[in-house]
C-alpha cells in the first residue's frame, strides 16, 4: 500500500499525499484540513502570495510544501497525484484544467471541489478519461467553517477513484453524531456535482419555509422576534432539530447593536442568490420533475429583490386587519405552523429526492437515496435529525417509489396535515405570502388525488392544438374531430 | 415599388412573392394563406411527394410554384427573397439554413416560423446578418387553424425587414375585432420567438387556472361536467371572455360516444407538453423573474405524468369529505371561483409582460408591451376580451411598473380578493390542489408587503456563509461577526 493512501506524513517517496491549488478562504481552509489530519499537503496559487500568507499563518498546523508554479505542485506530489482545484467554478476551473492536465500521467487525478455545474462536471470527466486521468467532481457543503472543520462532501468520477480518494476525503469530512463520516462515493462523472446542486436547492425550499413560519408568527400571532427565537428554540428540541432553526433562532434573538432594534428588522429584505437554486429549478424542468417548493422558494427571493415593483405595489388592497389572537390562541398556531411547517418540509424532500433519483436513472449513476441523506447528517446547512429517518425510510424499502410512500411519513403527514391547512388558510385569509406551505400542500393534494384536472388539460389540447389523448379504458391514442362531427378517430 | 410588396400576383419580374419551405400541416397552411390572399408562393419540401400533395389538393386556391430543389425554389423568387422556413425548431432548422443560405444574396430575407428557442435566433440572425442576409425568427401561434386562416405573428429582426415583410404578414394574420391585424414588428433578432415563447408559457398559466376552476365546481361546488360547461359558457359572456374559455365549455358538454360518460372523464388525466412552457420558466430564472404562476402549470403537468408516483400515492390522508354545497351556496361559490380565476389571470399576466420586459431590457429590444397584447387579440390560443385591457392599461401609462399598478386591474382585484382568499381556503379544507391560484394569491401578498420574511433569508446567509446585508437605515454592505462577539462590521 502507498503511504500516500493512509494519514500521517509524506508519501513513500518523500513526497505530498495531496495537493490543492487555488488558496482563497475556501482552499485554503481544506488545505488546513488536510494537513491537520496528519496529510502533507503541497499548496498553489496562481498568484504566490496567497500560498505565503497560508503558510505564514497557519504553516505551523501541519506539513505544507509551497509550490510557485503548475510544474512544481505536479513534482511536489506522490504518484498517482491528487490535485484538487478550488477556484470560481466556470471558466476559472477549466483554465486549470488546462494548465494542469498536459502536466499529469495516467492514474493521477484532479478533483474539482467548486460549484460547478454537473453537465460541466461530466463534460471535463469525459474529456480527462480519454488521457486515463481521473477527474472527480466533488460537492463540498459547509461552508469556509465546514472547509476547515469538516464538510460534507459529495465526490462523483470513476468508482476507481473513490478507494484512494475517499480514505482521504472520510478522514476530513464531518462526523455525524454516530460518528460515520459525512462523505460516500455518490456515482459516476457528475453526480456528485448533481446532488450537491439538489441539497442547495433542497437548502433554498427550507429557508423559505423557514421564513414563511417567521412571518406567520409575527403577523398572525403577533409575536415579536424575541418570542419567534424561543419558539424555534423549542422546535428545535424535537423532530425539527436542524441547524438552519438553531440559527434562525439565533438571527431572531439578535439586537442591533446600533438602533437597539431587532436585528432582522433592520437588515434590507432583500434576498440574493447565487445560483445553484436556479440550476435546480432548470434541471428539474428538464428531467420532468416537479420540484414546486424549490422554485416557489427561487422565485420569493427574486422577487423580494425587485424593489421598484414592490415600491409601486405597496397600497394594492389586502384583508382588512383580523382580531389579534389572544396569548392562548397564539400558542396553540404556533404549534399548527410546527406541523406544517414539518409537513411541507417533508414534502420539499419528497421533491429533492425525486429529482436524484431521477438524474441517477437518466445518466445511470445508480445513485444509494439513503446514503444521501447519510451524508448531509452533518458539515453541511440542511444537516437535521429529520435526515436519519430519511435513510432509515429508504433502508427499510430501497425501492421507495417517494419519501411520502414511506408509512412513518405518510403517518407524520396525515397527523398534520389538519394543522397545515389551517395554517395555508389563515395566511391567505391574512394576507401573508406561504408560497412555499402552499405549493408543498398543491403538491401532496395532486399526488394524492384519484383524478387530476390535467384530463380536461389533455383535451383543450387536443381541441385546439390535436395533440391527442390517451383513455381511461382501452390502450391507444386517439383525437376527437372537433371541428368536424366531433367523433373519435384512433390515431395510434 | 415592387410588385412583391403588395397581394396580387407573380412579382414584377414574373417570380413569386414568397417561398414556404416545410409543407408539413403548418408549412401547407402557411402557404395556402399567402395564396388566397392573392401571393404567388414558391413551396418547397425536402420530399417532393409533399409538394405534389399541396398543389394536387389545394392548388386551385392560388398561385402557386412548385419547386423540386432549394436551388428551384431560389430561382422561383421575386427579389428580394423571401423564404419562410416551416420545419421542426433545432437541428432540421440549422440544415435548411445551411442550405439555403449559400443560394442567397445580401438582402434576400429568410423567416423562421418555427418555435424556435430565441437564443438559436439570435445566433442564426447574427451569423446571417454577415452575409447581409435578414433572418426573422416569427412566432406563429394559432396551430393549424391559425396557419390557414389567420394566426397572431410575432416576428423579430431588423426593422428593415419588417418594411417588406410586414404587409404580408399583416395581410395574413388573424385580425382582432376591430379589423387591427394581429401581428406587429416586435423587435430585433430574437424578440419575435422570444415573445411567443412567454406567450406559451402565459398559454400553459391560463390552462392551469380553467383546469383549478373546473376541479373545485366539479369537488366543492358538487357540480357535473355539463353543468360545469353551463358556467363556463356563462363566464364567456363577460370579462372572462376568451378562446379558452370557450372551447373548455366545449369539452365539458362533449359526451364520450362510446361509453355515455362525459368526454372529460374518459380521458387519461396526464397532460403532456412540447417544452415552451418549461422554457419559458427557465429563461425567466435566469432572468430573476418570478413567474410562479406559469412554473406550477409546467409541474402541474409533469406530476399528473407521474403515474407510478401517483399511485403510490392515492393511500395518502386527506381530509374528510364536507358537507356538500345547497344548489344556492354552490351557486355563490361559483361566482367566488370566478373572481378567484379571474383574480389569478390577472397576475399570469403580470408576471409573463413582467418577463418580456425584462427580456426586452436585456436584449435592447425595445418592445411595446401594448403591442404585445393588442396582436395576442386573435389568432393565437389565449386571444381574450382581456387583452384589450393589458393595451389600454400602457396605453394610458406606457412605463407602468406592473400591470398590476394598474388603476383598474388594482381596483378589480382589490374587489376580488376576499373571494380569491376563500376559495383558496375552500380548496385547501377541502383537498383540491390549487397551485395556480395559491401561487397568483401569494404573489400578490407579497408584492405588496410592506416587509417581507427575506430579511430573514438574508440574514441567514450572512450567518452560515458570510454573505452579508444590507441595511435598512444607511447604505452599505454589512457582516456580523456571528462566531465571534456579533459586532458588526462594514464591508463594502
Amino acid at each position: 500500500m502507498s503511504a500516500s493512501n493512509g494519514a500521517g506524513g509524506t508519501g513513500g517517496d518523500g513526497r505530498a499525499d495531496i495537493g490543492v491549488t487555488g488558496l482563497a478562504v475556501m482552499g485554503s481552509n481544506l488545505a488546513r484540513n488536510f494537513a491537520r489530519h496528519g496529510y502533507t499537503v503541497a499548496v498553489h496559487n496562481r498568484t504566490k502570495a496567497k500560498t505565503d500568507t497560508l503558510l505564514e499563518e497557519h504553516g505551523e498546523e501541519g506539513m505544507f510544501v509551497p509550490a510557485a508554479t503548475a510544474e512544481e505542485l505536479v513534482a511536489a506530489l506522490a504518484t498517482p497525484r491528487r490535485i484538487v482545484v478550488m477556484v470560481k467554478a466556470g471558466d476559472p476551473t477549466d483554465a486549470v484544467i488546462s494548465e494542469f492536465a498536459p502536466l499529469l500521467e495516467p492514474g493521477d487525478m484532479i478533483v474539482d471541489g467548486g460549484n460547478a455545474h454537473f453537465e460541466d462536471t461530466r463534460r471535463r470527466e469525459h474529456d480527462l478519461r480519454q488521457k486515463g486521468v481521473h477527474f472527480v467532481g466533488a460537492g463540498i457543503s459547509g461552508g469556509e467553517e465546514g472547509a476547515l472543520n469538516g464538510p460534507s462532501i459529495m465526490p462523483g468520477g470513476s468508482p476507481e477513484s473513490y478507494t484512494t480518494l475517499g480514505p482521504m476525503l472520510e478522514t476530513i469530512a464531518a462526523k455525524a453524531k454516530d460518528g460515520a463520516p459525512c462523505t460516500t462515493h455518490i456515482g459516476p462523472d457528475g453526480a456528485g456535482h448533481f446532488v450537491k446542486m439538489v441539497h442547495n436547492g433542497i437548502e433554498y425550499a427550507d429557508m423559505q419555509l423557514i421564513a414563511e413560519a417567521y412571518h406567520l408568527l409575527r403577523e398572525v400571532a403577533g409575536y415579536e422576534p424575541r418570542q419567534i427565537a424561543e419558539t424555534f428554540r423549542t422546535w428545535n428540541t424535537g423532530r425539527l432539530d436542524s441547524y438552519l432553526i438553531e440559527i434562525t433562532a439565533e438571527v431572531l434573538a439578535h439586537t442591533d447593536a446600533a438602533t437597539g432594534k431587532p436585528f432582522v428588522d433592520v437588515v434590507e429584505d432583500q434576498a440574493e442568490q447565487k445560483g445553484t437554486g436556479r440550476w435546480t429549478v432548470q434541471i428539474a424542468l428538464d428531467l420532468g420533475v416537479p420540484v414546486s417548493g424549490i422554485g416557489e422558494a427561487v422565485f420569493a427571493r427574486s422577487l423580494s429583490g425587485h424593489a421598484d415593483l414592490r415600491a409601486a405595489s405597496r397600497d394594492l388592497p389586502g384583508p382588512g386587519a383580523g382580531t389579534p389572537l389572544t396569548p392562548d390562541a397564539a400558542a396553540v398556531f404556533a404549534d399548527q405552523v410546527e406541523q406544517a411547517l414539518y409537513a411541507s418540509k417533508i414534502v420539499s424532500y419528497t421533491q429533492g429526492f425525486h429529482m436524484i433519483q431521477a438524474g441517477s436513472d437518466m445518466y445511470d449513476w445508480d445513485i444509494d437515496l439513503g446514503r444521501i441523506a447519510a451524508i448531509w447528517r452533518g458539515g453541511c446547512i440542511i444537516r437535521a435529525a429529520f435526515l436519519d429517518r430519511i435513510t432509515a425510510a429508504y433502508d427499510s424499502r430501497p425501492d421507495l417509489p417517494s419519501l411520502l410512500s414511506d408509512k412513518r411519513f405518510a403517518e407524520e403527514i396525515g397527523t398534520a396535515q389538519d394543522d397545515w391547512r389551517s395554517v395555508v388558510a389563515a395566511a391567505v385569509h391574512h394576507g401573508v405570502p406561504v408560497p412555499g406551505f402552499s405549493a408543498a400542500l398543491a403538491y401532496y393534494d395532486a399526488l394524492r388525488a384519484g383524478r387530476l384536472p390535467a384530463a380536461l388539460t389533455q383535451a383543450q389540447r387536443d381541441f385546439f392544438g390535436a395533440h391527442t389523448y390517451r383513455r381511461t379504458d382501452r390502450d391507444g391514442v386517439f383525437h376527437t374531430l372537433w371541428s368536424g362531427d366531433r367523433s373519435e378517430v384512433a390515431v395510434g
